[in-house]
């Protein structure tokens, strides 16, 4: 039989997540551990302290990691701490934000929305009215760095002004967690959900969420699902050290690998400082070609920015995209309704000279496309 | 800083899933994959192709692939698929289906039990006297091979006394799909699950259903969860090729790189020899050192096999399984309440001189601990 060969692409991926993973990192999956082996559960156990430490939530809250993607996390996280009869105010500046919607009506968890245009942060008096007027609310869910667009809503003001009413607050900070500083001390939260393959830079593959202690303990039984039930989760791993449902080895091993490196770098102000300088180097080199970002840069997540796309009827995403892609960068469609767009990923296992030859290459292929008006 | 050395141990994994994979397969994960990516599709779809081939369901059935364990498949086939005033007769003959039979409870959705020892199959007769004697069941839910002990219950028979009776059947093959024969057409299913990192010897993190398309057409809006949702995960995926939430790329491509060596091995047929010529070799061998397997060879699965324990006193399995883990090999604990037992499984990327080589380290680590009495 003829040998089969699988093609192996491996351009830079300026996606939101996945994203471009250090080789070291990716090393970490050519190891199968036993689940059940005390060397992988020491590997858990590390992994929940060093992502614990990087809210300061050692003393008041848990990690819980789960199977499946971010999605499940926040699914669990709403499913396992909203009582059945609690009330969730959700804040909806994009698409995940109104995933957030579609999770509560799903699980049957009554709900309310506020939206705002996709680049207009929530404020903290519009949640203040907002709970003001509907003393149901037990809940707000928001999400911290709208991937849809790049925004970013000001988390500690509307913390503060959650507390102040007593009510409790669940944070979907999928694509700013270890990047943006997030204290446990000074947000006050019962649920904070994030995933492996985002900024820490592993592999997808897992989700984890940092549930109050309190809260934790008060919610055995509530949740909709065995599978996403944190409750559960977290009560079997602390027992036995391991994983209630066979984890995902691999990608566990990747995570704990690229938090090792995390840390080398400098933890979050370094990471925070690289995608800073990786996003300022792509809005300033795609200025220079004209390209115009769709947010103003105060309220633009160093995380993921969103393009207008060039009005020149000789462009069209699909060709652009593979273009761009040939010269060795993966880039990221525009998820935006009324308004043409393309997105660039500024997180990943690259730097800014990485994202100068990005730029360079989308420079390249604007040319060859005969794209002039921009 | 000094420089951080992870201790990556690498013990061939005689465990049911994570098991040892071959280094091609791992390899496999070296590369980051854009989830958005066509050629991410093609991997996707090509290995959904794949998997319905080897039920013979590509006629029949839809193969809805799910992030996380296969767990997480298991409830989603069952919140998708029955419906919420449906009832669903669980059969159990060890821990996997008392997980059935929870997942019903926590979904809220009916059933009943019929619990056999843990070494006696369920029988086609007990199933048909269990329908006739209760019209309400809907679905019946079963283990086709049960991790726990081994056993192998005789599916064939009970699918037909369940078609018989007009009902559908809901089968968790997780340990078995991809080394015993299941046709989809001659053994009717609404649906069969299995998991990534199983007999096809992927690495663990996703699972799939094969779902009969009617009722899975029949099933939108039925589900408990947003990220279990199958049907709302094949209809997005039919129409855009993507996973509908980040997918975990690398076990994926894993999963794909797996199946090329499946195929090229010879299929399911040499992937059965290969796992029942462990199993046999793995029997004698150790019934030369007087290890007595739990199971009668006729109801024993070559998959994984239970074994008592030595009688003698100066055996206890933590001492026990530290010293063959040291020698090269991770065993499994017993999962019996009633007797001391451990485990060994037969597959993963193993051969039968691999079993001779983990049953001369047991002999020695007998030895070493002065195990007399067997």
């Amino acid at each position: 039989m003829n040998s089969i060969t699988t093609v192996q692409p491996d351009p830079i991926l300026l996606t939101p997540g996945p994203l471009t993973t250090s080789l070291r990192t990716r090393q970490a999956m050519m190891v199968d551990w036993g689940s059940w082996d005390d060397k992988f559960n020491e590997l858990t156990a590390s992994l929940c302290y060093q992502l614990l430490d990087i809210v300061n939530g050692t003393n008041s809250h848990r990690c819980v990691p789960l199977q499946g993607s971010g999605t499940f996390a926040v699914e669990a996280a709403i499913g396992t701490l909203v009582p059945r009869n609690g009330k969730v105010l959700v804040l909806i500046n994009g698409a995940y934000g109104k995933r957030l919607a579609k999770i509560c009506e799903v699980l049957g968890r009554s709900y309310s929305t506020f939206e705002t245009a996709e680049d207009e942060p929530t404020t903290a008096a519009d949640v203040d009215r907002l709970l003001a007027a509907d003393p149901a609310i037990t809940h707000v869910a928001l999400i911290h760095c709208e991937t849809s667009t790049g925004i970013l809503n000001p988390l500690e003001e509307i913390a503060k002004v959650i507390a102040g009413h007593g009510k409790r607050l669940i944070i979907d900070a999928m694509s700013s967690f270890g990047a943006l500083p997030i204290d446990a001390q000074t947000v006050p939260f019962d649920a904070l959900i994030a995933a492996s393959g985002k900024c820490l830079e592993g592999v997808p593959g897992m989700g984890f969420v940092f549930a109050r202690n309190e809260s934790l303990a008060a919610a055995a039984g509530n949740s909709h699902s065995l599978a996403m039930d944190l409750h559960d989760q977290y009560t079997y791993m602390a027992k036995t050290g391991q994983w209630r449902f066979t984890p995902p080895t691999h990608v566990v091993a990747a995570l704990h690998e690229a938090l090792l490196q995390y840390n080398l770098e400098g933890g979050l102000p370094a990471r925070l400082k690289r995608y800073a300088k990786n996003c300022q180097t792509l809005l300033d080199e795609m200025a220079k070609l004209g390209l115009r970002s769709f947010l103003p840069e105060s309220i633009q997540a160093p995380i993921i920015v969103t393009f207008h796309a060039p009005r020149d009827p000789r462009y069209q995403f699909r060709g652009f995209y593979e273009r761009v892609k040939a010269k060795g960068f993966i880039l990221y469609p525009g998820k935006l309704t009324q308004v043409e767009t393309f997105r660039v990923g500024c997180i990943g296992h690259v730097n800014d000279s990485g994202m100068r030859a990005a730029v360079a290459a989308i420079a390249e292929v604007l040319e060859e496309m005969e794209v002039v008006e921009i």
